[in-house]
Protein backbone atom coordinates (compact mmCIF):
# COMPACT_ATOMS: atom_id res chain seq x y z
CA UNK A 1 0.00 0.00 0.00
CA UNK A 2 1.65 3.66 -0.50
CA UNK A 3 2.62 5.49 2.19
CA UNK A 4 1.89 8.90 2.34
CA UNK A 5 4.17 11.21 5.10
CA UNK A 6 2.39 14.44 6.05
CA UNK A 7 0.11 15.94 8.74
CA UNK A 8 -3.64 17.44 8.45
CA UNK A 9 -2.16 20.81 8.83
CA UNK A 10 -0.77 21.01 5.89
CA UNK A 11 -2.53 21.98 2.53
CA UNK A 12 0.00 20.82 0.49
CA UNK A 13 -0.31 17.17 2.03
CA UNK A 14 -4.35 17.89 1.46
CA UNK A 15 -3.57 18.30 -2.28
CA UNK A 16 -2.41 15.32 -2.58
CA UNK A 17 -5.38 13.26 -0.15
CA UNK A 18 -7.95 15.43 -2.25
CA UNK A 19 -6.80 13.42 -5.42
CA UNK A 20 -6.26 10.26 -3.79
CA UNK A 21 -9.25 10.11 -2.22
CA UNK A 22 -11.47 11.56 -5.46
CA UNK A 23 -9.26 8.61 -7.21
CA UNK A 24 -9.83 5.93 -4.59
CA UNK A 25 -6.37 5.08 -4.43
CA UNK A 26 -5.70 3.85 -0.68
CA UNK A 27 -2.99 4.67 1.42
CA UNK A 28 -1.82 5.07 5.15
CA UNK A 29 -0.46 8.13 6.29
CA UNK A 30 3.04 8.41 8.44
CA UNK A 31 1.81 11.55 10.72
CA UNK A 32 5.34 14.15 9.72
CA UNK A 33 4.68 17.97 10.73
CA UNK A 34 7.08 20.30 9.08
CA UNK A 35 6.37 23.12 11.92
CA UNK A 36 6.88 20.47 14.58
CA UNK A 37 10.18 20.13 12.56
CA UNK A 38 9.86 16.65 11.85
CA UNK A 39 11.09 17.34 7.98
CA UNK A 40 14.41 18.18 9.35
CA UNK A 41 14.58 14.95 10.91
CA UNK A 42 17.80 12.42 9.59
CA UNK A 43 15.41 9.68 9.06
CA UNK A 44 13.03 11.64 6.71
CA UNK A 45 15.83 13.22 4.84
CA UNK A 46 17.31 9.81 3.83
CA UNK A 47 13.70 9.40 2.82
CA UNK A 48 13.12 12.57 0.71
CA UNK A 49 16.56 15.19 1.04
CA UNK A 50 14.38 17.90 -0.34
CA UNK A 51 12.78 17.63 3.69
CA UNK A 52 9.49 18.96 2.85
CA UNK A 53 6.31 16.83 3.39
CA UNK A 54 4.08 15.54 1.08
CA UNK A 55 5.77 12.88 0.05
CA UNK A 56 5.06 9.53 -1.05
CA UNK A 57 5.97 5.99 -0.91
CA UNK A 58 5.54 4.22 -3.76
CA UNK A 59 4.56 0.10 -3.73
CA UNK A 60 8.45 -0.36 -4.73
CA UNK A 61 9.83 1.33 -2.23
CA UNK A 62 10.61 5.07 -4.52
CA UNK A 63 9.73 7.90 -2.83
CA UNK A 64 8.53 11.08 -4.72
CA UNK A 65 7.80 14.48 -3.12
CA UNK A 66 6.22 17.61 -3.97
CA UNK A 67 2.81 17.80 -4.26
CA UNK A 68 1.98 19.07 -7.83
CA UNK A 69 4.78 16.39 -8.79
CA UNK A 70 2.23 13.91 -7.15
CA UNK A 71 -0.59 15.10 -8.59
CA UNK A 72 0.93 14.88 -11.77
CA UNK A 73 2.03 10.89 -11.37
CA UNK A 74 -1.88 10.00 -10.21
CA UNK A 75 -3.56 12.51 -12.29
CA UNK A 76 -1.80 12.05 -15.52
CA UNK A 77 -4.08 9.09 -16.67
CA UNK A 78 -7.50 11.08 -16.01
CA UNK A 79 -9.24 14.14 -17.29
CA UNK A 80 -8.13 16.29 -14.98
CA UNK A 81 -4.51 16.11 -16.99
CA UNK A 82 -6.41 17.15 -20.22
CA UNK A 83 -4.92 16.36 -23.45
CA UNK A 84 -2.95 18.61 -25.56
CA UNK A 85 0.53 20.28 -24.76
CA UNK A 86 -1.05 24.06 -24.93
CA UNK A 87 -3.88 22.67 -22.28
CA UNK A 88 -1.22 20.86 -20.05
CA UNK A 89 0.77 23.96 -20.54
CA UNK A 90 -1.69 26.26 -19.05
CA UNK A 91 -2.55 23.39 -16.27
CA UNK A 92 1.38 24.01 -15.00
CA UNK A 93 0.84 27.27 -15.66
CA UNK A 94 -1.46 27.91 -12.18
CA UNK A 95 0.11 24.75 -10.49
CA UNK A 96 3.41 26.73 -10.44
CA UNK A 97 1.64 29.82 -9.83
CA UNK A 98 0.05 28.45 -6.61
CA UNK A 99 3.45 27.09 -5.22
CA UNK A 100 5.29 30.21 -6.39
CA UNK A 101 2.81 33.75 -5.53
CA UNK A 102 0.26 32.48 -4.08
CA UNK A 103 1.04 29.61 -1.31
CA UNK A 104 4.14 31.75 -0.35
CA UNK A 105 1.68 34.29 0.45
CA UNK A 106 -1.63 32.82 2.11
CA UNK A 107 0.20 29.91 3.47
CA UNK A 108 3.11 31.71 5.34
CA UNK A 109 0.59 34.55 6.45
CA UNK A 110 -1.44 31.60 7.99
CA UNK A 111 1.52 30.15 9.64
CA UNK A 112 2.82 33.38 10.92
CA UNK A 113 -0.82 34.15 12.09
CA UNK A 114 -2.06 30.64 13.69
CA UNK A 115 1.02 28.45 14.52
CA UNK A 116 4.38 30.32 14.88
CA UNK A 117 5.28 31.00 18.47
CA UNK A 118 6.47 34.08 18.57
CA UNK A 119 5.03 37.36 16.63
CA UNK A 120 5.79 38.12 13.11
CA UNK A 121 7.43 41.55 12.27
CA UNK A 122 4.87 44.57 11.34
CA UNK A 123 6.12 44.96 7.43
CA UNK A 124 6.43 41.61 6.72
CA UNK A 125 2.73 40.93 7.23
CA UNK A 126 2.20 43.78 5.18
CA UNK A 127 4.10 42.59 2.77
CA UNK A 128 2.60 39.14 2.95
CA UNK A 129 -0.55 40.81 2.83
CA UNK A 130 -0.09 42.46 -0.25
CA UNK A 131 1.41 39.53 -2.51
CA UNK A 132 -1.77 37.84 -1.13
CA UNK A 133 -4.36 40.27 -2.88
CA UNK A 134 -2.10 39.91 -6.18
CA UNK A 135 -2.58 36.60 -6.19
CA UNK A 136 -6.49 36.15 -5.23
CA UNK A 137 -6.92 38.94 -8.04
CA UNK A 138 -5.30 37.26 -10.30
CA UNK A 139 -7.18 33.76 -9.67
CA UNK A 140 -10.35 36.47 -9.44
CA UNK A 141 -9.61 37.76 -13.07
CA UNK A 142 -8.88 33.95 -14.52
CA UNK A 143 -12.67 32.79 -12.44
CA UNK A 144 -14.59 35.40 -14.21
CA UNK A 145 -13.29 34.71 -17.19
CA UNK A 146 -13.87 30.66 -16.72
CA UNK A 147 -15.35 28.32 -14.38
CA UNK A 148 -12.47 26.29 -13.60
CA UNK A 149 -8.25 28.24 -13.06
CA UNK A 150 -7.22 26.82 -16.33
CA UNK A 151 -10.12 25.17 -18.47
CA UNK A 152 -13.53 25.08 -18.87
CA UNK A 153 -13.30 21.81 -16.88
CA UNK A 154 -11.68 20.93 -13.68
CA UNK A 155 -7.97 20.06 -13.95
CA UNK A 156 -4.73 18.98 -11.42
CA UNK A 157 -4.80 22.96 -11.14
CA UNK A 158 -7.76 23.47 -9.03
CA UNK A 159 -6.74 20.84 -7.15
CA UNK A 160 -3.49 22.42 -6.25
CA UNK A 161 -5.35 25.76 -5.62
CA UNK A 162 -7.96 24.59 -3.23
CA UNK A 163 -6.36 24.04 0.43
CA UNK A 164 -4.69 27.30 1.18
CA UNK A 165 -7.66 29.01 -0.80
CA UNK A 166 -10.28 28.04 1.80
CA UNK A 167 -7.80 28.67 3.98
CA UNK A 168 -7.92 32.33 3.82
CA UNK A 169 -9.97 32.95 6.69
CA UNK A 170 -7.14 31.70 9.07
CA UNK A 171 -4.39 33.66 7.23
CA UNK A 172 -6.68 36.40 8.37
CA UNK A 173 -6.89 37.70 4.45
CA UNK A 174 -10.87 38.10 3.42
CA UNK A 175 -12.28 36.72 0.78
CA UNK A 176 -15.50 39.02 0.22
CA UNK A 177 -13.52 41.01 -2.56
CA UNK A 178 -13.73 37.95 -4.78
CA UNK A 179 -16.67 36.76 -5.30
CA UNK A 180 -15.61 34.49 -8.49
CA UNK A 181 -13.09 32.77 -6.09
CA UNK A 182 -15.66 32.11 -3.61
CA UNK A 183 -18.06 30.72 -6.25
CA UNK A 184 -15.21 28.56 -7.38
CA UNK A 185 -14.48 27.29 -3.85
CA UNK A 186 -18.45 26.53 -3.77
CA UNK A 187 -18.51 24.64 -7.03
CA UNK A 188 -14.80 22.37 -5.94
CA UNK A 189 -16.91 21.54 -2.54
CA UNK A 190 -19.57 19.72 -4.80
CA UNK A 191 -16.81 17.65 -6.93
CA UNK A 192 -17.48 13.96 -6.69
CA UNK A 193 -15.63 12.60 -3.57
CA UNK A 194 -15.01 15.68 -2.20
CA UNK A 195 -12.69 15.85 1.15
CA UNK A 196 -12.79 18.45 3.88
CA UNK A 197 -9.71 20.24 5.47
CA UNK A 198 -8.22 18.65 8.00
CA UNK A 199 -10.30 15.28 7.07
CA UNK A 200 -8.06 12.20 6.88
CA UNK A 201 -8.49 10.70 3.52
CA UNK A 202 -6.02 7.25 5.17
CA UNK A 203 -6.89 3.70 5.49
CA UNK A 204 -4.84 4.37 8.74
CA UNK A 205 -2.48 6.86 10.31
CA UNK A 206 1.12 6.03 12.34
CA UNK A 207 3.16 8.12 13.73
CA UNK A 208 6.97 8.74 12.55
CA UNK A 209 8.52 6.81 15.79
CA UNK A 210 6.16 4.02 15.08
CA UNK A 211 7.38 3.68 11.44
CA UNK A 212 10.38 4.02 12.30
CA UNK A 213 10.57 1.23 14.80
CA UNK A 214 8.77 -1.07 11.91
CA UNK A 215 11.31 -0.33 9.79
CA UNK A 216 14.22 -1.08 12.02
CA UNK B 1 7.69 35.55 -34.14
CA UNK B 2 6.99 34.29 -30.42
CA UNK B 3 7.32 37.42 -28.01
CA UNK B 4 9.49 37.13 -24.70
CA UNK B 5 8.32 39.50 -22.37
CA UNK B 6 11.38 39.64 -19.52
CA UNK B 7 14.45 40.93 -18.85
CA UNK B 8 18.73 39.63 -18.51
CA UNK B 9 18.26 40.01 -14.40
CA UNK B 10 15.63 37.56 -14.15
CA UNK B 11 17.30 34.00 -13.71
CA UNK B 12 13.18 33.06 -14.56
CA UNK B 13 13.35 34.14 -17.92
CA UNK B 14 16.51 32.93 -18.68
CA UNK B 15 15.34 29.27 -18.01
CA UNK B 16 13.26 30.43 -21.23
CA UNK B 17 16.29 31.67 -23.47
CA UNK B 18 18.00 28.66 -22.49
CA UNK B 19 15.46 26.03 -23.77
CA UNK B 20 14.37 28.39 -26.84
CA UNK B 21 17.73 28.97 -28.10
CA UNK B 22 18.86 25.18 -27.74
CA UNK B 23 15.63 24.47 -29.44
CA UNK B 24 16.65 27.00 -32.37
CA UNK B 25 13.03 28.61 -31.80
CA UNK B 26 13.30 32.79 -32.83
CA UNK B 27 11.54 35.31 -30.46
CA UNK B 28 11.60 38.51 -30.09
CA UNK B 29 11.71 40.09 -26.46
CA UNK B 30 10.29 43.04 -25.15
CA UNK B 31 12.24 44.27 -22.01
CA UNK B 32 10.06 44.10 -18.73
CA UNK B 33 11.89 43.88 -15.59
CA UNK B 34 10.05 43.00 -12.30
CA UNK B 35 12.24 45.21 -10.43
CA UNK B 36 11.56 48.59 -11.67
CA UNK B 37 7.84 47.81 -11.73
CA UNK B 38 6.85 46.95 -14.97
CA UNK B 39 5.32 44.08 -14.04
CA UNK B 40 2.57 45.83 -12.07
CA UNK B 41 1.83 48.16 -14.93
CA UNK B 42 -1.48 47.85 -16.09
CA UNK B 43 -0.45 47.04 -19.93
CA UNK B 44 1.37 43.81 -18.98
CA UNK B 45 -1.12 42.83 -16.16
CA UNK B 46 -3.82 42.33 -19.04
CA UNK B 47 -0.82 40.28 -20.69
CA UNK B 48 -0.70 38.09 -17.97
CA UNK B 49 -2.88 38.92 -14.45
CA UNK B 50 -0.46 37.13 -12.92
CA UNK B 51 2.09 40.01 -13.05
CA UNK B 52 5.22 37.83 -13.62
CA UNK B 53 7.87 37.31 -15.86
CA UNK B 54 8.45 35.66 -18.04
CA UNK B 55 5.28 35.22 -20.14
CA UNK B 56 5.48 34.62 -23.55
CA UNK B 57 3.04 35.26 -26.61
CA UNK B 58 2.56 32.53 -29.08
CA UNK B 59 1.88 33.02 -32.68
CA UNK B 60 -1.85 33.12 -32.36
CA UNK B 61 -1.82 35.86 -29.69
CA UNK B 62 -2.08 33.57 -26.72
CA UNK B 63 -0.24 34.34 -23.65
CA UNK B 64 1.42 31.96 -21.49
CA UNK B 65 3.50 32.51 -18.03
CA UNK B 66 5.36 30.59 -15.92
CA UNK B 67 8.65 29.59 -16.21
CA UNK B 68 7.73 25.60 -15.88
CA UNK B 69 4.79 25.72 -17.82
CA UNK B 70 6.86 27.09 -20.45
CA UNK B 71 9.54 25.09 -20.34
CA UNK B 72 6.93 22.37 -20.63
CA UNK B 73 5.27 24.05 -23.39
CA UNK B 74 8.25 23.68 -25.61
CA UNK B 75 10.09 21.11 -24.62
CA UNK B 76 7.27 18.32 -24.02
CA UNK B 77 7.76 16.85 -27.42
CA UNK B 78 12.13 16.64 -27.01
CA UNK B 79 13.89 13.87 -25.07
CA UNK B 80 14.21 16.83 -22.22
CA UNK B 81 10.88 15.66 -21.25
CA UNK B 82 10.96 11.67 -20.73
CA UNK B 83 8.91 9.10 -21.49
CA UNK B 84 6.69 7.39 -19.05
CA UNK B 85 4.63 9.16 -16.18
CA UNK B 86 7.25 8.27 -13.36
CA UNK B 87 10.12 10.08 -14.67
CA UNK B 88 7.96 12.39 -15.99
CA UNK B 89 6.75 13.53 -11.98
CA UNK B 90 10.55 12.95 -10.86
CA UNK B 91 11.33 15.93 -13.47
CA UNK B 92 8.65 17.74 -12.65
CA UNK B 93 9.42 17.17 -8.73
CA UNK B 94 12.58 19.14 -9.08
CA UNK B 95 11.03 21.93 -11.48
CA UNK B 96 8.54 22.30 -8.14
CA UNK B 97 11.50 22.28 -5.76
CA UNK B 98 13.25 24.97 -7.65
CA UNK B 99 10.42 27.64 -7.86
CA UNK B 100 9.15 26.36 -4.20
CA UNK B 101 12.55 25.68 -1.76
CA UNK B 102 15.46 27.33 -3.90
CA UNK B 103 14.41 30.37 -6.34
CA UNK B 104 13.00 31.65 -2.66
CA UNK B 105 16.41 31.58 -0.62
CA UNK B 106 18.89 31.81 -3.88
CA UNK B 107 17.12 34.40 -6.09
CA UNK B 108 15.77 36.73 -3.34
CA UNK B 109 18.84 36.51 -1.73
CA UNK B 110 20.51 37.65 -4.79
CA UNK B 111 17.51 40.37 -4.95
CA UNK B 112 18.31 41.65 -1.85
CA UNK B 113 22.41 41.78 -1.72
CA UNK B 114 22.55 43.50 -5.57
CA UNK B 115 19.30 44.74 -6.39
CA UNK B 116 17.01 46.11 -3.12
CA UNK B 117 17.73 49.93 -2.66
CA UNK B 118 17.64 49.44 1.20
CA UNK B 119 19.21 46.96 3.35
CA UNK B 120 17.77 44.14 4.37
CA UNK B 121 16.69 43.02 8.22
CA UNK B 122 19.89 40.69 9.41
CA UNK B 123 17.30 37.69 10.47
CA UNK B 124 15.57 37.99 6.75
CA UNK B 125 19.06 37.27 5.62
CA UNK B 126 20.08 34.54 8.04
CA UNK B 127 16.83 32.89 7.30
CA UNK B 128 17.41 32.95 3.57
CA UNK B 129 20.66 31.75 3.58
CA UNK B 130 19.70 28.72 6.03
CA UNK B 131 16.95 28.04 2.85
CA UNK B 132 19.63 28.54 0.40
CA UNK B 133 21.77 25.91 2.05
CA UNK B 134 18.73 23.34 2.72
CA UNK B 135 18.31 23.60 -1.11
CA UNK B 136 22.32 23.72 -2.14
CA UNK B 137 22.56 20.11 0.28
CA UNK B 138 19.32 18.61 -1.66
CA UNK B 139 21.03 19.51 -4.93
CA UNK B 140 24.09 17.92 -3.53
CA UNK B 141 22.67 14.72 -2.06
CA UNK B 142 20.79 14.01 -5.83
CA UNK B 143 23.72 15.05 -8.09
CA UNK B 144 26.51 12.64 -5.86
CA UNK B 145 24.11 10.08 -6.95
CA UNK B 146 23.74 10.99 -10.44
CA UNK B 147 24.98 12.99 -13.21
CA UNK B 148 21.72 15.12 -13.67
CA UNK B 149 19.17 16.60 -11.56
CA UNK B 150 15.98 14.17 -12.03
CA UNK B 151 17.56 11.35 -14.45
CA UNK B 152 20.73 10.07 -15.80
CA UNK B 153 20.32 12.28 -18.52
CA UNK B 154 19.27 16.09 -19.31
CA UNK B 155 16.00 17.38 -18.58
CA UNK B 156 13.83 20.45 -18.52
CA UNK B 157 14.19 20.06 -14.35
CA UNK B 158 17.92 20.94 -15.27
CA UNK B 159 17.33 24.23 -17.27
CA UNK B 160 15.20 25.24 -14.43
CA UNK B 161 17.98 24.91 -11.83
CA UNK B 162 21.04 26.42 -13.65
CA UNK B 163 20.42 30.26 -13.46
CA UNK B 164 19.86 30.58 -9.96
CA UNK B 165 22.33 27.99 -9.10
CA UNK B 166 25.36 29.51 -11.14
CA UNK B 167 24.06 33.02 -10.01
CA UNK B 168 24.84 32.08 -6.24
CA UNK B 169 27.97 34.02 -6.25
CA UNK B 170 25.89 37.27 -6.79
CA UNK B 171 23.96 35.83 -3.36
CA UNK B 172 26.70 35.52 -1.45
CA UNK B 173 26.50 31.65 -1.37
CA UNK B 174 29.89 29.83 -1.47
CA UNK B 175 29.42 26.60 -4.19
CA UNK B 176 32.24 25.09 -2.18
CA UNK B 177 31.05 22.93 0.04
CA UNK B 178 29.16 21.44 -2.91
CA UNK B 179 31.51 19.95 -5.18
CA UNK B 180 28.62 17.63 -7.34
CA UNK B 181 26.53 20.68 -7.81
CA UNK B 182 29.97 22.39 -9.37
CA UNK B 183 30.61 19.73 -11.71
CA UNK B 184 27.27 19.54 -12.90
CA UNK B 185 26.89 23.20 -13.44
CA UNK B 186 29.54 22.78 -15.73
CA UNK B 187 28.32 19.73 -17.41
CA UNK B 188 25.31 21.91 -18.27
CA UNK B 189 27.36 25.01 -19.35
CA UNK B 190 28.80 22.31 -22.43
CA UNK B 191 25.72 21.28 -23.61
CA UNK B 192 24.75 21.90 -27.05
CA UNK B 193 24.17 25.62 -27.80
CA UNK B 194 24.06 26.34 -24.16
CA UNK B 195 23.64 30.65 -23.77
CA UNK B 196 25.65 32.58 -20.52
CA UNK B 197 23.66 34.01 -18.51
CA UNK B 198 22.74 37.66 -19.62
CA UNK B 199 23.12 37.07 -22.82
CA UNK B 200 20.51 38.01 -25.07
CA UNK B 201 19.00 34.93 -27.51
CA UNK B 202 16.20 36.86 -29.02
CA UNK B 203 16.18 38.13 -32.52
CA UNK B 204 15.30 41.49 -31.22
CA UNK B 205 14.71 43.21 -27.99
CA UNK B 206 12.55 46.45 -27.95
CA UNK B 207 11.28 48.35 -24.79
CA UNK B 208 7.80 48.31 -23.41
CA UNK B 209 6.81 51.84 -24.30
CA UNK B 210 7.56 50.88 -27.82
CA UNK B 211 5.94 47.96 -27.69
CA UNK B 212 2.62 49.20 -26.45
CA UNK B 213 2.83 52.16 -28.97
CA UNK B 214 3.33 49.19 -31.68
CA UNK B 215 0.19 47.37 -30.11
CA UNK B 216 -2.02 51.24 -30.35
Amino acid sequence: MLTLFGDLESGNVHKVQLLLHRLEVPYRRVDVSQSRGDTRRPEFLSLNPIGKVPALMLDDGDVISESGAILYLFGAPTALWPAGDRARAEVLRWMFFEQYSHEPALAVLRYLRRFAGRPAAPDRLQELAAAAARALRAMETQLRAQPWIARDCPTLADYALYPYTRWADEAEVDLAPYPAVTRWLEAFESLPRFLPLRTDGAVRAISLAAYAAERA
